[in-house]
């Protein structure tokens, strides 16, 4: 499809690096191809929601040829893409039936984005899973909901404890928000469903070692957004490093000692590395790469020796810019250009420059911290910021539309659009069948076979 | 929980049979526990709108506890039912973990429902998904978005050709309506969207081995639907039975011969059976059952000889009444005011009369057919009729708006607000990796060893 002799872009992830660079080449005398592992660009900031039951995944996971479909030059594929070849100038895709494709271009845009990172530990995988897709979020918002469930059923107090403890491990702002909202979950949403728990009292552990929460965020919102978490009843547990995590619990170690903290479910939000991709590149190119797999870019954000491959978002590495939603789209956006003005024969050596518009978090409803530029905001005037500029930045007209009614029914009232939790992830979890959970399962009076099933889960765990 | 002596009831299953008499139990002398393998009661009627990206999955699948949450001598487990032991009055269900428990009942109501039925062809299931569950409908929405982006990617006309091409087993209310929705996903939704294939294209093709679509309405609804589905351009193959169903596409007959259709997405809405939990009541209890499973119950919808055991909605046979909403709904409030008349010491002798309200299927946007009581509407006043009744009946107010939201952006404008595939599914469909699709991953410029793997996945299919 592409005109005999013209410019081919190819763009690897439709994130926001990917999805604004595309849109900066709308006018560029270029081919361009964006190839994406899913159908749909994701919606970051507010994948949080999703996982708590706020906003649905199409509220947040919005179709990347959509968006695309005016723009007559840009054409959508969906793939991972695997390998780059700097020689041949071909990427290497997979499509959804798992069959490899590949793709040549003139220039690459690389925008990959990043994975969880356990830090050496991916054993910690399985129980704490991390937040980074729609397929997470949906994972976690049936471990969060299941929970309660399963603690329901425990005839054993122990049992029931161990159901009602989550565990967030990084409190950066995936942490703080999935903290604040499970808090809400627990005490706002969940009161007077139950019949033999009380969910309100659930214990939600906020863990990390470094010694406040949002460590990218001012010491002063750093230290109102800590306020704010205890007075909704979330555990904030500083300087305490997690050693360990299994099926029941995690082992974490202070300046006092090491301690067990007894808990059903546990989140992972303490640290991203680079998508596999970026080793691939490093590794052809011969670029350097920083600790988490970064490539180290030149101010115009190529890679060292390639001026005809860029690399954008959570995959460079350049001024210790951090891993946020603003770099990539100012990223995106300043290599878009480039590309259209060095096609257009225009000088284009202005190396990039990030402007910084601040962080913002929100901690419960009505409540959020933020750092804008000389400016610092907390509680509701934070939290009406916060709406104000995530309802600005979702796609298309619906979403907003829809996520406002979700957002009313779920700040004005107490109950939560989204809380279907499909077999699907059910049976997920009986992969996970443990030791406690066995006692939890909970007959209200247990036949002698079921018990022998018990002790044989027990044994065998 | 339960008081001393006071009455349980066990009510096995939240769909519309089993909420309804849980409902009318509300202020019954009882103990209620409600019974039900997923967190959620599903409003069936518009779960193909979840299929085909219209509604969000919490917005046809809303918590059973929180509907309960007011009623204060109702509590809800969640367990999939699998036995009923009539001699100890106790039913066995088994946790989301997967460890069994028991509860004891005085009274069971059971409405469990329907499981898929392949008329003993249960290797079609792989192939032709059918759509019972939210997870149903989540996999058919994989399949349907997913199918589109493999043709786009396809090298080959003949694979694109494939991949466009939807097979619809059953013509009844599920099949017609995902039918025309698949058609103006095709013819509205998507077109402009793609760059390689023209979605408008794509061929939807309708099989029913009866003489008519919805054949449980009357011939004129039936004669004005099938029009209006040829008209969106619909291919309706009547009097065509499905006899072979794989990974390519299906072997229909006709009266004129075997003919093959070649399609790599089928969908199965021509049958259902009772759930196993029937069979093993009939054992249990030595009661009769009809063919698809179903029990026949007394003109008080108990099972024979045990009047302690109701059996309503789908789960039921009697008077041949339809598999359809109403008769649960009716049938469960019939069974909940039974129970509490008898519990109140009233007369509780009057058998169950169904009311028959009509039927109404939904063709297109602004297309419906209805048959109400000596009145038939179709086209617009058709579907203003379903819009009025399927939002009056949709539960709670929050999902009534959120759900006005998301039809006017579909039937007002062209697009849908639940397009987001995750990748849960797309790995499941590449377990169904076949002959077919290593012709289609289409590499715009193959590698040789790709072909390699290609060739062994031929010789392998």
């Amino acid at each position: 499809m592409t005109e005999q002799g013209q410019h081919r872009v190819v763009i690897v992830g439709a994130g926001f690096g990917g999805k604004y660079a595309a849109r900066a080449l709308r006018k560029a005398d270029a081919h361009v191809t964006i190839l994406n592992g899913t159908n749909h660009h994701v919606f970051e900031p507010l994948i949080y929601q999703v996982a708590t039951g706020l906003l649905s995944p199409g509220e947040v996971a919005t179709p990347v040829r959509e968006f695309f479909r005016g723009q007559k030059n840009t054409e959508v594929l969906q793939g991972w893409v695997t390998d780059v070849d700097p020689d041949a100038r071909t990427v290497t895709a997979t499509a959804p039936d798992g069959v490899p494709y590949q793709v040549p271009y003139d220039t690459l845009i690389v925008a990959a984005g990043t994975t969880q990172s356990y830090f050496g530990n991916d054993r910690f995988a399985e129980f704490a899973p991390g937040l980074k897709s729609i397929d997470d979020a949906v994972e976690l918002r049936a471990r969060i909901m299941s929970a309660f469930e399963m603690a329901e059923l425990a005839t054993d107090p122990a049992a029931a404890e161990r159901w009602l403890t989550f565990v967030i491990v990084g409190a950066g702002p995936t942490g703080v928000e999935l903290a604040g909202q499970i808090a809400e979950i627990a005490r706002r949403t969940l009161p007077g469903e139950y019949r033999r728990i009380d969910p309100a009292k659930a214990r939600i552990v906020l863990v990390d070692a470094v010694d406040r929460v949002l460590p990218t965020f001012s010491p002063e919102s750093s230290a109102a957004a800590e306020k704010r978490l205890r007075k909704i009843g979330v555990d904030v547990r500083l300087g305490t490093k997690v050693v360990d995590i299994d099926a029941t619990g995690a082992d974490v170690q202070t300046s006092a000692g090491t301690e067990r903290i007894t808990a059903m479910t546990k989140i992972w939000s303490a640290g991203v590395a680079a998508a596999p991709l970026a080793r691939r590149i490093a590794d052809a190119t011969g670029a350097p790469a920083d600790r988490s797999g970064r490539i180290l870019v030149e101010p115009d954000l190529t890679v060292p020796g390639h001026p005809e491959i860029f690399v954008v978002g959570d995959l460079m590495s350049l001024d210790k810019l951090p891993g946020v939603a603003q770099v990539s789209i100012q990223g995106g956006g300043y290599v878009g250009r480039t590309v259209r003005d060095r096609l257009a024969g225009k000088n284009a050596g202005k190396p990039f420059h990030y402007f910084d518009k601040g962080n913002i978090a929100t901690i419960s409803r009505f409540s959020a911290v933020a750092d804008l530029r000389g400016l610092r905001l907390s509680g509701l005037a934070g939290w009406l910021l916060w709406l104000g500029v995530h309802w600005a930045y979702l796609p298309k007209g619906r979403n907003r539309a829809s996520s406002l009614v979700r957002w009313a029914v779920a700040f004005l009232g107490r109950s939560r659009s989204e809380r279907a939790v499909t077999s699907q992830q059910i049976n997920a979890r009986a992969a996970l069948r443990t030791v406690a959970s066995t006692s939890t399962a909970a007959s209200l009076k247990q036949t002698e076979k079921d018990q022998e099933v018990a002790a044989e889960l027990t044994s065998a765990g």
